[in-house]
């Protein structure tokens, strides 16, 4: 397959040295006067063969090359790999730049080893992003790079994060509750184990909003953050004789395991149960009631965090917060 | 923020010319007869300061920037975006080469004007990659291009594709339903509208299956390929009295629509009813109980359209067909 066409297949059709066509299409031809002939012909050139400038080339006089990086340590696993992707090549699009997409695994050395190679390839400014909110270490070879961390932060390096406001949707999902009238038999399904800053800041927006009601929560079922295993625990939890009156799921997977257990012991939701949840993924309408969930709002925040990263001057430091909308459906009721 | 290390910076630290210094930095020192002392010198510069030679730079000498693009023409609403970029990207690193990944939105110009930003950019070899099965037309702008298309077919071009083998996956549908015993009351839910080729070849593979068993499909439940119209579609199906034995769903989100519909109407999975599955998604494995389903192996998918692209030779043209594994569980048993 053929390569692309090159300042020389210009200058051959034209007639003139590569010296000649270079100064005529980077608009150096008066400066180093160029006959007008000349340059007619090497415009003409130009056009006829699709010729089109080098952007790499003017990356190397001007050290920019209209691109980012978005570096994850998991695309695959993680729930919204999409929305996350979508956002972030939107808004590099809106900045006229394209996107590179890297993902690290969240090994070290193959992390320090793309960097390099991006860094080789010129990159602009990058994203570095996270599949659960945590705190992360920035790659040493990035500390001279722009920046801005995605569903993370690195504290006390001045590095801009963008992250969900999850104290607030904590406090959200439990409003919710409060507001359809609950105070007795709410319980928190899920355990704080493995994403443990968006649990620990979902669990204290949630004390917040019980506080203020004067409202104490009648306790919490342990389970990791997938259905079987909120099965499991909800299952054998009300066969042992509890009868909660509201669940807040710590995610909609929770919520799903949570689900199949209710239907099992007979109990209607919201009739008998109300349920919120976090996440509004896909699963939240696909399930019957459909499901009341605070959404992580993937979209907003990686368009956010590249509007930042390529703005001009660059963005201050900061930890922005973007709010998680409430998703109203028909999973709460008012207390039987 | 400061940018990378440049030959120059290397040349004044070594006290040398910024030709000496790249003639060093490109093993021509010999050649140049350049002095041992300024060879010592700029290379202790060099590694000092970090110096990285510009990829960038190389690729404008030998048209190679190890770079290649990840066309789609959607990312966000494709139910596997992640296993799809995963694969690129890993196979893409095995071959030394990194990742751009766009999306068009099914847009003609937005394609045509993000190929000629990748060209501008040097990208060595594309992939075309659609999120359901189809035809498609090459851009202009990628016919001298290194080009491999995944998940979607190009007729008379020439071009290579890799796909899913769906005629195969809808006969082993079936034969899993055969294998079982069952003979009668096997309905197929799903329409084939929208997922054209998909859904005509999954239906093809059938018949097969069907033709050399000797049995007759007992109809078909139209419905829209998403949870809440299969739901909708099963469910007044089964309140006009049909009594169903097998049910093969389109997808993993028919399915869940239709055990919705089932439990309303106290059938049970499997003992009243059998149900199989096409996709493999999450679903399958959180669905209650565990869905039986054959997959659509994105992963590889991905790395063998990657593999095709980067082989030295070029690949030869083909139809590359990726077996669909049958992923056997708990939503089959025999007719009661």
């Amino acid at each position: 397959m053929r390569s692309r066409v090159t300042l020389a297949d210009v200058a051959a059709r034209a007639g003139t040295s590569k010296t000649t066509a270079h100064y005529v299409l980077n608009g150096r031809d008066q400066e180093m006067r160029i006959s007008e002939d000349a340059r007619q012909r090497v415009l003409a050139a130009a056009g006829e063969l699709g010729y089109r400038p080098n952007l790499m080339a003017r990356g190397l006089r001007t050290d920019v090359t209209r691109t980012i990086a978005l570096i994850t340590d998991t695309v695959a696993s993680g729930q919204f790999a999409g929305q996350l992707v979508y956002g972030s090549l939107e808004a590099a699009a809106r900045h006229g730049h394209l996107l590179f997409v890297c993902e690290t695994d969240d090994d070290p050395e193959i992390e320090t080893r793309l960097v390099e190679e991006l860094l080789d390839r010129r990159v602009d400014a990058f994203l570095l992003a996270t599949s659960s909110t945590r705190e992360v270490e920035i790659p040493p070879a990035l500390e001279k790079s722009r920046l801005v961390l995605l569903n993370c932060r690195a504290p006390h390096t001045g590095v801009p994060s963008v992250r969900p406001d999850e104290v607030q949707a904590g406090h959200d999902a439990v409003q919710v509750l409060l507001d359809a009238g609950h105070r007795d038999g709410i319980w928190v399904v899920g355990e704080a184990g493995e994403h443990v800053v968006a649990g620990r800041e979902r669990r204290a927006g949630m004390r917040r909003a019980l506080t203020a009601a004067g409202v104490e929560l009648a306790g919490r079922v342990e389970c990791h953050w997938w259905p079987e295993s909120a099965f499991e625990a909800v299952d054998a939890w009300l066969a042992a004789g509890t009868r909660p009156r509201a669940l807040v799921c710590l995610n909609d997977r929770v919520a799903m395991g949570a689900y199949q257990a209710l239907a099992r012991h007979g109990l209607r939701i919201p009739d008998d149960v109300s349920v919120v949840s976090f996440d509004d993924s896909d699963l939240a309408s696909w399930l019957q009631p459909q499901l009341t969930s605070i959404a992580i709002p993937h979209y907003e925040l990686a368009t956010r965090a590249v509007d930042l990263l390529l703005a001009d001057p660059v963005a201050e430091f900061a930890e922005h917060r973007v709010p998680m909308p409430v998703r109203l459906r028909d999973s709460v009721a008012p207390p039987a």
